[in-house]
């Protein structure tokens, strides 16, 4: 039997023709040298090396060790170069460019500049202001007038597969006299989508919802990992800080927006008038429906369905600049837990257990919050052309214990 | 007359050779190529040319165009550096190289990574929940056990003499049927004190009080403008975002901590016990005895004393980092709002005129809030060695407004 090539992909393969996620990657012999890649089904194509050998007039930023620079040329050369990748993956002589995805090393895709994190799924937030306020309103008064969201770390947005120490800090049951001290017994996940800026704007300048394809390069999964116990000591009254700070997962390939066109969908109806800003009634439905999966340690425990999120990717880019605040390339935004609206589709460990309360059933052993040693996985896919799985890349990480 | 040599300075000049504060400048002929720079009187040293020319062991990091190499070179660099600089500023032949101040650009002296805006006055966070919670304890029960902190946007910090536009922005008054939207009418400011961090930390390490000084290479005035009225609408649950993102303006100079040596004093009695890591007996006083003053169109309107504040930059970073969280060269972290106990010494709007309550009487006119082409400047000044004042750079802005 001849040897298959890694050009030869079948027809609906999650990360064929009509994907193309961006990476950044090193290889064994060369560890310090982190070129761009695409991924094409189990292979990174090296498209620093390939745009140089082929004469890409955009081969110095392909050249550069994170996707930034790309990111920064705007969207008519994100579309030239998707369409040049697409060429090139159909010539047999660019065999010699594919590296087998076990052979390379992913690295972190882009220099993260300011980190977003949005609360805009309805389920999840209702369901967190039962456990939390359970005798008054879930959601807050001002929840379904605008996306609530606010700044992250940015400099402990780590690529999928690094480790996470379990953190520690400060934290206060309400029958505690006094905090307490010591790694955190309520660690958490938060599955999430996360969008990436590519053109920035100007300080002053409003982007509207309908400029949402010229800015926003990609897409990437994200777990936004969470010290439940941490977080409700800290957070009243100017929100998540120590409980969030110590990590956040990105997957490492980036979905480029176009490849999502046939998940487009319409969000859920609203039941509040919108203020113009954020009013998309007669542009492109703004939903993306991407079936996401959580695992721990290999089992899956909850399918969060990214398409019953009650904002927009587009609305949260409207609102996050309508103060005038300017966009940078890098930056990054992400949706907040994506929970649906039955038990098994909620996106973290919080609701899952509903605050510790109902143990998860592993066959390792029950979970109420993460033990050391997890291993926690989201995998996603959504609709592509003619039936065809688009595959977003999967983000991992495993808990290490406070001490090691 | 003889022309007076700008090395001849007054031994009290608040801007000698006992702060020598860094900045970045650009020249009119040469707009484009921004410069390392040492303030010294009312002149800029460009350090970068001086460097080059005298041979400095140091001149490639002192050649580049923000302050981030030369920060993350650590503290016995830093002090190296600042040792030559005082040695030729002994040299009659280093005059070609200082530029008048009037003569110079002066820009944002280093990349911001990540900024953190703490809430680290009693009588600030105090008057605030009087206001805000008339009815409540004005603290919240974790105010006196950790800093409470949370994550700005860095892509927005503007260096002093940026103009602000006023910002657009959801409100709702608790009256009103829905939110409105509109230019802010509540646009205020909040005198700081900002600490930029040179050396990096890895993830996973905890940065005790004590390695403070190796970590955080300078001081800078900061006004983290706040729009109170969208603030106020979008900040439950999870903090502020839209109400703060527009602008921070910073001082163009970073004076370095060593010139605020002798400005170190011992912080307000402490009275709930703190945990290990908080626990600052034993070592220097964390305090700073800065005395700032805040202007609204050239006439002062406070005089904030940024001794007075109850947590410390040394608590906040042990703080911020007790989770794990790294640091980067280049991140920001701000003291929050600095009112003493005295209403004259309030550091806000908020506070000076009690939610606008009670305007403060200006000889243009009356001020509750910020009103357009309003000027606001912060100065500051702290003991030096022998009676001599340490002067910080100034951090001014003017509003600008909203349809322009």
């Amino acid at each position: 039997m001849p040897e298959q090539s890694p050009l030869d992909l079948a027809e609906d393969d999650p990360f064929g023709l009509h994907n193309l996620p961006y990476g950044v990657f090193s290889t064994a012999d060369e560890p310090d040298r982190r070129r761009i890649g695409v991924r094409y089904g189990d292979h990174v194509l090296d498209v620093h090396t390939a745009a140089s050998a082929l004469g890409s007039p955009h081969s110095d930023v392909l050249a550069r060790p994170t996707l930034n620079a790309l990111m920064a040329m705007g969207r008519p050369v994100w579309q030239a170069v998707r369409a040049d990748i697409r060429t090139w993956l159909g010539y047999p002589a660019i065999e010699p460019f594919l590296h087998p995805l076990t052979d390379v090393t992913l690295r972190l895709p882009f220099e993260v500049a300011d980190y977003v994190d949005f609360y805009a799924s309805e389920h999840h937030a209702t369901n967190v202001g039962r456990i939390f306020r359970p005798d008054g309103e879930p959601l807050t008064p001002n929840w379904k007038h605008l996306p609530i969201g606010y700044h992250g770390r940015s400099g402990t947005v780590v690529v999928s597969g690094t480790p996470v120490r379990r953190p520690s800090g400060q934290r206060k049951a309400p029958a505690d006299p006094a905090p307490g001290f010591g790694p955190t017994q309520r660690l958490d996940i938060e599955a999430e989508v996360g969008f990436v800026v590519g053109s920035p704007s100007a300080l002053g300048e409003q982007v509207p919802q309908s400029a949402f394809r010229d800015h926003v390069f990609g897409v990437c999964l994200l777990n936004d990992w969470s010290a439940r116990d941490i977080q409700a000591w800290e957070y009243v009254p100017l929100g998540p800080f120590l409980g969030k700070s110590f990590a956040t997962s990105v997957s490492a390939w980036i979905t480029p927006l176009e490849a999502l066109d046939e998940a487009r969908t319409a969000p859920p109806a609203r039941d509040h008038e919108l203020l113009p800003y954020l009013d998309d009634s007669g542009l492109e439905p703004g939903g993306l429906d991407i079936r996401i999966t959580v695992a721990i340690n290999g089992h899956t425990v909850s399918e969060p369905p990214f398409s019953t999120m009650y904002w927009t990717a587009a609305q949260q880019l409207a609102h996050m600049t309508v103060n005038g605040a300017s966009l940078r390339t890098g930056d990054l935004f992400a949706s907040g837990t994506v929970s649906g609206p039955r038990p098994e589709e909620r996106g973290c460990l919080l609701e899952l257990t509903w605050a510790g309360r109902d143990a998860l059933e592993l066959p390792g052993g029950n979970r109420t919050f993460l033990e050391d040693d997890d291993e926690v996985t989201l995998t996603a896919w959504a609709p592509g052309p003619g039936g065809v799985r688009i595959g977003l890349g999967e983000v991992t990480g495993r808990i290490v214990p406070n001490g090691r």
